[in-house]
């Protein structure tokens, strides 16, 4: 009845288990966290979602840890109780100090509250924001 | 009936033209936008939220841009129409690349969905993500 | 293509038009906002919500402006731009005060900040709050 | 201190109790879950909450098992953990597949990453999108 | 300063076109619509976005138009207006009916409050919501 | 690996243990709740959002139940767990009855179905709320 069951090794099908054994190689360990087991019921679901993020956490014109904070603002915002942990483990790992941590806080709560500003007035968007509407 | 009267140079009492004057200023600009002038109803509001964004917003362990970005994903994620346009123009006038946007995009994307998908499958935080829960 | 069109009294069936005829008698005014005439596609639905409206806005412990006020709170979290254009005109008409927008405003940001704050630290409740879970 | 007490049928009033019994009737179950139990503590609630939940999941032109489905995803992109487990286990026990689930997964998972990006992109909305809207 | 631009068939590069072109031959039209033609900007997002919907919207165990109903339903609970618009066409384009449309409207706003109620009351998960937690 | 420790006196700096000395004092009270703790790790965070709570719920035009209400409101949309269980408690201590509990929890739940069906049908905004759209 629970919503859905972390599937150990050996509870997972051939292609669920590929996936395991990539993340193991990508991220140079032995421990599979239990996002990946949950997905793992449905291996199409489990891989796609594997490597598309890899793709988008990968290298590119944004620094690894910038990305982590990135993600930890979005879950956040979301309320997801599991990826608030697992990021902020992640951007601990990448490096962040608690004074970026600190920083990143301030700035979530800063957000937070003048969306909630912003909305609660219906504060029409400046019209230079709005120019140069461009269609190419 | 409006929401709230976006208040001109000439509307708004003597402390919020103070603040106006002091955006101005720290900006280094003629334009005040129109969450500034929403807010100018209630200027001790618009004071304490001027002065606390100058505060986390300045200088400090995270880079400029880097904290627009974050901004901008809690802006995104809570639908603030009027903040996501014009924390994105501050983040171009900061030196954001067509490259990094795109990448703060697929970031967001990715964060949007492995959070639907972690808050529908219930996924339990795994103990490692738990542990060294200290109490001083 | 449109979402929902907004019915006229012509347009409307007869099921529907008892619904905007009760809205008129019970607000004592010949305007029915679009909401309703949005929802007159489906009278069940239209009349099921204008009815239970009645109930829960209606006569109770808490002052009439006071659940205006928690309904315009709920609006600007959801953000639901009609919502709030709809319940900040009726919190006006029923006498919210210039001084009393603004602290209303200041209570939402301050609760945005810090309901940010609380889940992107993921603080455990207090044993105390969780207290005498009764189970009579 | 707790924010509503888990009522049994002993601590129930009597109004609570009725609509205790007409969920264990309807439902064919001696069963009544916590979510009645909490409501239980504001009878009318309960019963206005209950009397409608029969009327929008009973029969009409969409099945059972997709109503539960749709059901789960507002859950989800809510965060209502409590609404997940419920009415996951309401699907399953409607006869929701694994196959099924997963593809609800998938599907509320794309929704939430191109939520996202056309609200961080602001796209406008097509006009072939608005087009006829109708004014009866 | 404008968010995104909306790219024509003239200014997307020849990536982003050759996904427009795609999408006019999976969809046997001519139309490509804005959501697509703002993320034309990154033309690798765009590819992603489109080649991973048409997996997740494609044949599967639930009928398309299930699948369309219940993206609505996401996208009404983030507030997305244009996936609000462009799905809804969608789903009318797919057969919904107006019948369906008000009970997916009626399921959807259902959820909605007893979401709130659940999370209002903090409601603990049923013990019997949680058992059979597998670990393979 | 924990998001974040909860500090007791002892492990709290000095600026810290300042400000949990005046949650003391204007509490009357000896009891500092984790929020507070979790928030110590950064001091400036802790004393500038405990300051402004001092501000913004301190007397003003709205009573003080009121506010903290419409505090519930807010916390509850946004599925704050903490925030809901802290402020549920705070509003009994300044005297919420269990009526006026009721009447809350049935106010949230209107406002959050009415929102979700004025965002599915995605209502236009009646002329007559968007009127005298002053401009100083």
């Amino acid at each position: 009845m629970a919503v859905a069951p972390i599937l150990s090794d050996d509870a997972a099908g051939a292609e669920a288990l590929a996936v395991f054994d990539d993340i193991r190689a990508k991220r140079q360990t032995d421990y599979v966290n239990n996002f990946w087991r949950a997905l793992a019921a449905d291996p199409a679901l489990l891989k796609a979602t594997w490597d598309r993020l890899q793709v988008v956490m990968g290298p590119g014109s944004l620094d690894p840890l910038v990305k982590e904070m990135i993600y930890i603002a979005v879950s956040v915002t979301n309320g997801c109780s599991y990826c608030i942990h697992s990021h902020t483990a992640a951007a601990k790992a990448k490096g962040m100090t608690a004074a970026q941590h600190g920083e990143l806080m301030a700035v979530i709560a800063m957000a937070s509250q003048t969306n909630a500003l912003a909305t609660a007035l219906q504060v029409p968007v400046d019209s230079r924001f709005l120019a140069e509407e461009e269609r190419g």
